[in-house]
This record gives C-alpha cells, structure tokens and sequence, in this order.
C-alpha cells in the first residue's frame, strides 16, 4: 500500500454544497469568457424579431432568477412583463395568442415536464420561445426556439447555488445583448465574488444569531427583491426555519404585525434607487426595534443591529444582485450547520421536481 | 333616563371583524344586483378596444384579487397577463411603451400614493387604465380612464375581509363582461356565502388545532391559489402565526422540506381542473404523514386529517375562490381568539397603507 492524501470524509455535512458555492466565481468567470458571444448572437437574433412582451416561466430557484430578469427588461428596455401562472397552460388548457410575446423559461436542469409542454404550448401559440438552462441537451432546450446555457457544470447540491448567480450572469448579459449594450458592469463580478466567499468566518458568526429562530423576515425593493425570496428560499430548504419574504412596500401592507423584537428582520438593500425605496421601511423597522440584519453598503449596515457589507463601490445597481446573494447563501448554509442539520440533504427534496 | 337596549362593549375583540365578513353575502348580493350593469358597460367599452394584454397592479390583499383575475383572463380569455413590479415605475422610472395594454389597479382605499402614480404613468404611456376600487372618490378612481365600484361599504376592521370577496366578484363580472358572457355562475353565491357563515361553531372547533402552531404552510393550485395566498395574509396579519403560501407545484420544489409532522399544512383544492392538479401534491403530503386540513368538496375532506366541506356540487370552479375564502377568513379569525388576540387590531398597521 502507498499512502495517498486522503478524501475528507463523504459524510461531512453540506460538502457538496459548499464546494458548488465555491466555484462560482469560476462559473461566472467562464460565462463572461466564454459563453458572452454566443448570448449576444441570440439576443441579437431576439431583437431583430422586436416583441413587445415578455412572459417568464419558472419554478423554484429558477424563478428568483426570472424576476430578476423581470425587474431588468421593464428598466433598461421598458419592455412589459409577465410571470406565467403555469398551471393555466397545463391544467387548464388555456391557449392565449402569443403574437410578439417573447417566452423565456429558467431551469436548472430542463428536466420539468410542466415546463417542457408549457413552453411548447408557447411556442404553437406564436410565442419566440427562449430557454436559459444548465443542460443543452435537456428537453426544454430542445423544444425552445433559442437557448441559453448557463455553463454552471453539473450541480449536485439540492440547495441551487451556482446555478443561480449564473442564470442571474446570463440572463443579465442577454438583457444587455438586447438593448445592444456591451454588459461591461458584470467584469468585476468574479473578482467581488471570490472576495466575499473569502469572509465565510464572518457569515459563520453571524449565523449564531439564527441558531434558535423560529422564523424570519427578509425584504427588500427593486433589483434586491428577487435575492430575498431567493435567500428566503434558501434558508427555508436547508435549515427549515420559516422564512418570509416580501417586497418593502407590502410587508407595510399587512405581514409587518408579525415583526416584533423576537422576529429577526434581514434588509437586502441595493445601493441604488432600490434602496433608497427601501429607505422608509427600514426607518419604520428601526421605530418598531426590530432585530435587523442588513446585506448592503457599508452606510446602511452601521445603522442596523449586525449586517454584511457588500462592496457596492463603483458596483452598478442592476449586477449587485449576482453578488448580494452570496453571503446569503453562505448564512443558510451556517445556519443549518450551527443547527446540526445537513445543508446537502434537505428532506424530501429531489433535485429534478418532476411537476405536471 | 330612559331604558334602552345596551350595545355590546366596544371592547370585544374582533367585533369590527366579524361584522365585516357577515355582511359578505348581502355585499355580494347587492353588487349582483345594482352593480353589475354598470361592470358589463366598462368591460364592453374596454372589450371594443381589443387590449392584447393586462397588467395587474395591486398590493396585500388586492393583489390576491388581482391574482384570481390573472387566472379568470388567460383561462377564460386567452389574455395574457403579468403582475406589475411596482417599483421599476416609481423607484427607476422605467416607462415601458403599453399600446394595447390593458392596466388593471385593484385598491380597496384607491388612497396608496404609489398605485396613484403607476396609473397615472400607464396613462401616459398609452394604456387602457381601469381601477377596482372600494371608493368611487379616490385619487386611483380619478386618476383612471374606467373605474368599477365594488360597493362593499366602509370597511373599518383592519384585516380586509368584505372588500377581497367584493373584488373577487366584480373582477369576474367584469371578465365575464369582456368575453360576453352572463356571469350567471354567480347567481348562487350569496346564498352559499350565508350557509358557510352559518357554520362558524365547526370553524370554531376546528381552530384549537392551530392555537398553539408556531408555522402553517398553505397549498393550492389553479384557482384556489390566490385563496391560499389571501388565507395566509389573514392569518399572519390577525393572529402572527408565519404562515406560508405555495403554489402545490412550487411546494415540491423546496419548501416541502419545511413540511413534516409538526408543520401542518391547509390545501385549498378547488373542485375541478385545479384540484386535480394538485392530487399528487396532496398524496405526497399524506405520503409524509403531513397533519393535512383540505378545504374543499367532501370526498376530499374525508382524505385528510381534518377539513371543511364546501358546497362545490353545481358551483363552477370559477366562482369557487369566492366562496373557499369565507372558512378562512373564519378560522384567522377564530385562531386569533383562541391565542387571546384581537383581531381587529394587529400590531404597527394602518388601515389605508402609504407607500411611494
């Protein structure tokens, strides 16, 4: 026998997931050299057909990352939106004419049969078909009239982590492709994110602050609102705890009895005109003496109970949400390991849903 | 002094409450009776304008409206429709062209400064604006091109219970208008309304289940979504419990690890398309020994771990929502009083919600 350096144990928890969350600044690295040209080729193909609306189907991870796009077409192109009630398609049979009306479909794995007959639904109906995947081969590509590929390499982790930001990375360089910019703001986004991952000691004790919540609240407005359902998400598939989110303007409008001093608050604030929205629900939140943890700049973490500084410095708005969900992803993950759970094994979960 | 008849203390908790959401079926009735003439007029005017797709702008439990009229135009019309992220107009002033657009605003108060601006900005911008309100006199009422009254009366109790079944009828009248069609599904429904008032005891009893639930998570499919998003509005914002709404599809994709044996969960199932959609989620749940509440038509009720039987045999699947809401409403109500709360007076809000 030779001695070689041994594997570290299989049975660490949430390995998979933390070496998935590891690679994403080489995910985005190699989507921006290597997978740029051919998104513009499609966007430039898309643009050439000028629809006049757009239609987003998603489940899941993949539908954080469609608002996000949602929030991008309606600013930076002034292009209508739509999220797809998807069941009107496949339970209900509903054929709307789809005339001028661009469908695109997020899906990690391009596996979902709701999302495949949804999405050639669309595309009989008229609609220009695009799917943004991780699988080029998956059914769903094949039955689009355009595809999209993340280039994230295979995600084992249930909880979807580079695949996110990458789908974030696409979708924003397609949306830039479109409006015939040349998406320059994403450059420094590998860089930025290597350096957050660098703080997980940070992140870790921070977590301990979550260790016995019973629940939590996130919000945020804009460009950061789909990074709190995602962060929501996330922390609700790895550690269980409840996590609500909700846009700044409708917590005010109902959810906010339930924020209290023994509800933690997490703010996600943009450094842009989202948070400046935001502004008011923060300041109504500090009145309450709301425990609030801020994901931001480092003028809004000083005013809040504990927080997460992100450098927003010279970060334009619409790319800060690649970066602002990863320290969100890191608290999940320690929070579910502080809570002796494991972050790879949620259960019940299968990583391909197979919805109808 | 004279002997009069003493009224009740103003201090029972709940009051306003409760009287709102018995006046439900004569609400319904009179806009049945004296409104729907004036909702066929606006949606026969808007049908000859051809809109070839709707914007749904709303927040709280509007927006639970507006989400049952997404699924009533692209099931019933062939519309498609999106739900409006406030915030790219009055945050980041994106001013997308809505020629042939259809802007629909839903506003118990049409007092929200915000929905004032976003529809005076889709005016603008060329669409077809027409508001739902509770107030023929409100700025959003002026502000729009149509307005459709839904004549449900001054609500005073903070949790809106009359003015959501009132909306959710006049945005059906007003579909039904668009597609020429009589709305006679919803003759019946101010009667049924009364019979599941009438069974407030069985909710009553049903309540103690929940007195001590520390999370609920709310499932639905097709139609019965936005009741299943509007029953865990009401039971946050009365009695605190973190109470979270998916999708059944979407329940698959994450959250589900959430659901176990100390989680339970209320099905809203439709009886009809909708429902059988969401069977497999329903096996699923049962399949984790989930403490699974359904409401919804009696063979599905005896499935489950408890339930409340509602009067499906007849009742279009449609109209459902209107009625499944009205238990809901009851059991918020009743869970909130088991836990010694009020009501009618959740912590931090205010009636008529100010947002910019």
């Amino acid at each position: 026998m030779t001695a070689t350096t041994p594997e570290p144990p299989v049975d660490v928890p949430g390995r998979t997931m933390a070496r998935e969350m590891a690679e994403q600044p080489a995910v985005l690295r190699r989507l921006l050299d290597e997978g740029a040209p051919a998104i513009r080729q499609v966007a430039q193909a898309i643009a050439a057909r000028r629809p006049r609306f757009v239609l987003l189907t998603a489940r899941g991870t993949s539908d954080n990352a469609a608002l996000y796009a949602k929030y991008l077409l309606e600013i930076r192109l002034g292009l209508p939106c739509g999220l797809t009630s998807m069941s009107t398609t496949t339970a209900y049979g509903a054929r709307p004419d789809l005339t001028d009306v661009l469908v695109i479909t997020v899906s990690q794995s391009g596996g979902s049969p709701d999302l495949v007959a949804s999405t050639r639904a669309a595309r009989e109906a008229g609609a220009i078909t695009l799917a943004v995947t991780n699988n080029p081969d998956s059914p769903l590509a094949g039955v689009s009239e355009y595809h999209v590929d993340v280039m994230a390499g295979p995600e084992k982790a249930l909880p979807a982590t580079k695949t996110y930001t990458a789908s974030l990375l696409a979708l924003y360089l397609f949306v830039e492709g479109l409006r015939g910019g040349d998406g320059a703001a994403a450059k420094q986004l590998p860089e930025l994110a290597e350096q957050l991952l660098a703080r997980q000691d940070e992140v870790r004790a921070l977590a301990a602050r979550y260790r016995f919540a019973e629940r939590m609240v996130i919000t945020s407005r804009g460009y950061g609102y789909p990074t709190a359902k995602e962060a929501a998400l996330k922390l609700m598939e790895t550690s269980y705890i409840p996590a609500l989110s909700y846009s700044g303007a409708d917590l005010l409008h109902g959810p906010l009895a339930m924020v209290d001093n023994v509800s933690p608050v997490i703010a996600v604030v943009t450094d842009g005109k989202g948070g400046e929205a935001l502004q008011p629900v923060l300041d109504r939140l500090r009145g309450r003496g709301a425990d609030l943890f801020v994901v931001g700049p480092a003028h809004q973490v000083e005013q809040a109970s504990a927080g997460f500084v992100l450098p927003t410095e010279g970060v334009a708005e619409e790319v800060q949400p690649i970066l602002e969900i990863i320290p969100l992803q890191l608290l999940a993950y320690e929070v579910t390991i502080a809570r002796g759970q494991d972050p790879d094994a949620p259960r019940a979960l299968a990583k391909v849903t197979e919805t109808h």
